[in-house]
């Protein structure tokens, strides 16, 4: 035994080898990650495990420098990659890398009722952020589509839960293969962006369990997300970014997840409640710049200073300090130092591919009546028919990937509805813009003087009375007030004059097809004079080339609405009790509507969409044959199947979601009339026919019993 | 056979990989590094192998983004990773996290004459530039030293060809090893920074092979450095960074350097020359930022669209794009897309310690005579012996990593002489200034008013009258026109009006220790009155501690000049042939002196040095036995080696460098009186004795001859 030792020795000193020179543990990629944590920690000083808890710049935080750990680096999600900023300030860096692919808003890729989307767009995203370096997406959103003033619902998945839950995790899959995490968000129930900062929302635990939360429980359990961005708002009484219930209990207990805690930009307000209630990463809090010697800067975060101070008292335990850096530790090992990620890719024609596929499938075809007995549909164009194609409207040449907030985007490329209409149809299409809204700002309106409207719309008018057909392209935009985070909708209408506009036009020409563009619900007005309609969300870079496929039929559209559309803003449930329930008093808020979010309340109430939840038309059509299951009750153990078969009769290949509800006749509590577990999307050839079999468990079945669990 | 096919498909298709999706072979790191490169230029278009060629910002250049080949990020080294600036300008980013370690200039480097010194350095910045994400630090610096005028000499490694040969190999590898690529710099004859951008240099063929380019040989052959830097200047009428003698024959040719030639910042001049002659990628040329549309930008650069015309248009071939796009991938493969390189690591404690034991082994003893015969030297400093220590001049506090030109640092920590010997004689050290230089400004010089200097040596004398001992802490900075690129020392004197000072405080004090530091030779008028002298250079973030411990000797300084110190600027061997030999006529420039650079001069002139080339004493001393030869004769293959035991007589360990020199009794050229061959530095417990020997090839003996290489 002596002899081997020794010519073990001997090899390593021969190759020059100091003998007891070994990579250390933290750095071993072969160790197992919790082990890994464990050595870097033993490390760490109790100082640079503090620094790791906040953020070093706007976009950033630190690693341990001396041990070669790296920084984190985040970028804003959910749609692209964000253009980089200045280390300490919101103004742009300059750079002219960093132009990047715009992908659909979630609001249309909820729309493609397709896991099989949700995996390209998170690949290709996840690929962009790679590239760019990043470690942290922030994205995507998942909450609830509530109501349609909410100026942040067009990067959430809509208003069911479960439709949220299927959708998020392929993103998340995809994105987190390239060594970056995404960052679910926003946890929990910012539902609206109207007093975002401070408003107090009061729900029950059923509306909580059974609505609001199902989506981040699948991001964690089954997408096992690796951060999570708390949101701003509060919840019972305390603000979420270090809310005990939602953080410590159902997040980091129920759900055992094992990632990161990140505040949304400026989301924390204590540090006793954000040392103890799991907050892992505080960014954003505001500073003043670091020239001043009196400036707020990140040293007086509430997890910088006055959290080192608080544990060297005594006043909070340590073990909260090995809790967070570990978890952070875990996540720069999973990203920043995972040395086996690919290399990702920008601005791809894989990617250029990804967005229009997603915009594609996502585009819902609302309405398509024809004129008249004797004519066909206007939809698909058959663009022989036609000599002079108007087409009017800002949203046809706006930039809509600009404004909204933080998923703002700088594109290499974003073909406008009109470059794509042009490119296709060529000298037939005219352009008159029609109305006008003014700049894309954040947190300002431009007025436009009434002047300019009038004149626009004389102009469209004029030019509408001798077009062949008019295709209106109109909807929301990311101003202010609009599709814009840090403000609601003041009103469920079509802004900027829209709605006179359209009525001027269909006056003088009923030819109209409509291409709402906008990530949220409108009222219309005009919905039974406008023959085709259909619904465009925002579609980033491929916008253009997306929109005319679908016109022309190039592409047979297959999107289904991810959120009901009520009449007008009363038929929703939020708006059906008052301020308190929407928008609260400024202070509290209620959700009066408990469970009866989105169709759940059309359904229930007996209140009639104007476009329902799950709606959407195909240019061929779907026969749906008697669905059958597999035994008459549901086995208290195993499952049920429910079998259907499904053929295409029309003329054209195309897709349809096939969309299975439950209802229960009779319970002990109120239950929505129907609420959807199961859906297929599936690809017919004119004729084909396929079987559908769907399988559904007794958990698909069961309500959150408040009276058994607070019992317990 | 056939069922083993079909067994392999179903296993692929049960995996759910599709059949034919494999890896890219440039994306397969297992794969030769030439098959990868094939591989990605078969997939490039003219267009982005052109776009790499040239700068993005004034740090970068492009990757290819939509196939995931990453940007190359550069920094300026050659001491320490500089600080981040604007996209686009040269003002600072105002990041947080880019405070450095700064490690001693390259002639402190040298002046250790000790290679494992070199590899310890590179390994260390190179880990600093990985943590940082660099992919190319811009150094070391091996232009020779030919004047103590050059403004940029504190950047590289001394007068003498070997010396510096065998100290920048281990740098290189030490950095590269990190993935990170060196770029040894200025390729070639950049000697002065005054009129560098377009001085033209003559010079023979024997200067330019036996003294000018065996560094830069030795880099490439020896070193495998991954990139070069050409220089601003002309040589034989041709600019450097596109010179074919340069570039095309010697390099890339005759040395096989399989690398990317990079030019300085604005290097380059001439698009057919660029492309013919072997510039890989232009960086730096001038642009007015990229706001106004008549500006110059990126695109306008000699190796972007100008290029891409003439590649076009076919005046130059496409081979020589498809050279360059190969070149610049394969550096990108050895570096941003090396999965297997290390994480590094930035600002550690043994980045500290590498930067302190470079400082303490580099720190030369220049003199150290005992003030009378009853006494011993000033140095070792025997602390007990004074009560006031009267510590004077700005270098001892002053900032010495500021100014200087591209190597500037913003650094984490700089301990200054003063601070170094506080912590360690504490309130016996009293400090004064004695002299004002002003601020370090690139391109500015501060004019001190004479009231503020004569009142600063006043005060100094003052003090220095009852002061027990004086430690003059003295030199150059890096002000323009000091030790600073884009400009030369206007005269060899010290300035700020130190020789005053000195003189005045030698008047009152002859106890004194004189620190110099700075990056060339000074006269030094007072040399005889002085005691004690150190040549400190610029130390970096250690600079005080090194200091101090070699002042109290707790270490034993052994280090050697790198360079000569000669009498007066007259006896430097490019001074004594009038303008046209230095600086030139302002557009010509003729190394008159030819091979006589530095002590080959001094010897061969006999014109002694005041102190010469591999000077420097100890606190202990070495006796030297006789040396033997292992044959009296040279055989015409095979080597002879040379024995010496060398021996501590001393009563302190220490260090000594063994150097061997060669001359030549009788030649047909002119030859220096000798030449270094081979160093090695020993390390001598008192009493202690070890035997050395060199051997010596026939190479070691010749010289480069002109008649039988032009005959050919």
């Amino acid at each position: 035994m002596k002899k081997q030792f020794i010519a073990v020795f001997i090899l390593a000193a021969s190759l020059g080898l100091p003998a007891l020179s070994q990579t250390p543990v933290y750095l071993d990629e072969t160790k197992p990650l919790e082990e890994r944590v464990k050595d870097a920690l033993s490390r760490m000083t109790l100082e640079e495990k503090v620094k790791m808890c906040h953020a070093q710049s706007k976009f950033s935080s630190p690693g341990v420098p001396r041990l070669g750990i790296p920084e984190i680096w985040m970028s804003d999600g959910p749609h692209g990659v964000r253009e980089e900023i200045q280390w300490n300030s919101w103004n742009v860096a300059s750079w002219t890398n960093d132009s990047c692919t715009a992908f659909p808003a979630l609001t249309c890729l909820a729309a493609t009722w397709n896991p099989d989307m949700s995996a390209l767009y998170g690949k290709a995203i996840g690929e962009e952020a790679r590239y760019r370096e990043k470690d942290v997406l922030l994205g995507p959103g998942v909450n609830i589509y509530r109501t349609p003033l909410n100026g942040r619902n067009f990067e959430y998945m809509g208003e069911d839960p479960y439709l949220a839950s299927v959708m998020v995790v392929p993103y998340i899959q995809g994105v987190q293969k390239n060594g970056v995490a995404a960052c679910v968000k926003h946890y929990a129930l910012n539902n609206q962006e109207l007093w975002r900062g401070h408003i107090n929302v009061e729900l029950s635990d059923r509306a909580l369990q059974e609505i609001y939360l199902p989506a981040f429980k699948a991001a964690v359990m089954q997408g096992h997300v690796w951060s999570i961005m708390g949101s701003y708002n509060k919840v019972r009484g305390q603000h979420a970014c270090h809310n005990e219930l939602l953080l410590q209990r159902i997040l980091k207990k129920d759900w055992k997840f094992d990632g990161v805690v990140i505040t949304d930009w400026g989301g924390a307000h204590d540090t006793r409640e954000a040392a103890l209630n799991g907050l892992d990463i505080e960014m954003g809090s505001y500073t003043n710049g670091l020239t001043s010697e009196s400036a707020f800067t990140y040293d007086d975060y509430y997890l910088a200073k006055p959290y080192l101070k608080m544990l060297k008292e005594g006043s909070v335990p340590m073990s909260t300090i090995d809790d967070k850096a570990s978890r952070i530790l875990k996540l720069i090992f999973r990203t920043a130092m995972n040395s086996q990620k690919p290399w990702g890719s920008f601005t791809s024609e894989e990617h250029y591919s990804v967005a229009r596929k997603v915009a594609e499938e996502g585009i819902v075809l609302l309405q398509n009546k024809a004129l008249s007995k004797k004519e066909k549909a206007l939809l698909p164009l058959d663009a022989t028919k036609y000599n002079k194609i108007l087409v009017v409207g800002e949203n046809a040449t706006r930039r809509l990937t600009e404004g909204g907030g933080s998923s703002v985007l700088k594109v290499k490329q974003e073909i406008s509805t009109l470059d794509g209409l042009r490119a296709k149809l060529g000298d037939k299409i005219v352009y008159t813009q029609g109305y006008e809204s003014g700049r894309a700002m954040y947190d300002h309106v431009d007025v436009v003087p009434p002047s300019v409207t009038d004149s626009l719309r004389a102009e469209a008018i004029k030019q509408a009375a001798d077009a062949d057909l008019v295709i209106y392209v109109g909807g929301l935009n990311k101003n202010h007030l609009q599709d814009c985070e840090a403000g609601d909708r003041l009103s469920y209408e079509l802004p900027f004059g829209q709605n006179d506009l359209i009525k001027g036009l269909l006056h003088v020409n009923r030819k109209m097809v409509m291409v709402l563009l906008s990530g949220n619900a409108v009222e219309m007005p005009w919905v039974k004079d406008v023959p085709s309609i259909i619904q465009g969300w925002y579609l980033g870079s491929e916008t253009g080339n997306a929109i005319a496929n679908i016109l022309t039929g190039e592409v047979n559209p297959s999107g289904k609405l991810p959120f009901s559309f009520p009449v007008k803003l009363a038929d929703n449930g939020a708006h059906a009790f008052g301020e308190i329930s929407y928008p609260g008093d400024s202070i509290n808020q209620e959700y009066k509507e408990d469970i009866l979010v989105g169709y759940r309340w059309h359904d229930t109430k007996k209140i009639p969409a104007l476009f329902p939840f799950g709606h959407g038309l195909s240019y061929t059509t779907f026969a749906y044959d008697k669905a059958t299951l597999s035994s008459k009750q549901m086995p208290a153990e195993g499952s049920l199947a429910i079998s259907l078969k499904v053929k295409n009769n029309g003329t054209l290949g195309g897709k349809e979601v096939v969309q299975l509800y439950v209802g229960d006749e009779k319970c002990s509590v109120v239950r929505p009339l129907k609420e959807l577990k199961k859906f297929a999307k599936v690809a017919l050839n004119p004729g084909e026919e396929k079987l559908i079999t769907f399988t559904l468990t007794p958990d698909d079945l069961k309500f959150y019993d408040e009276a058994s669990v607070n019992g317990k």
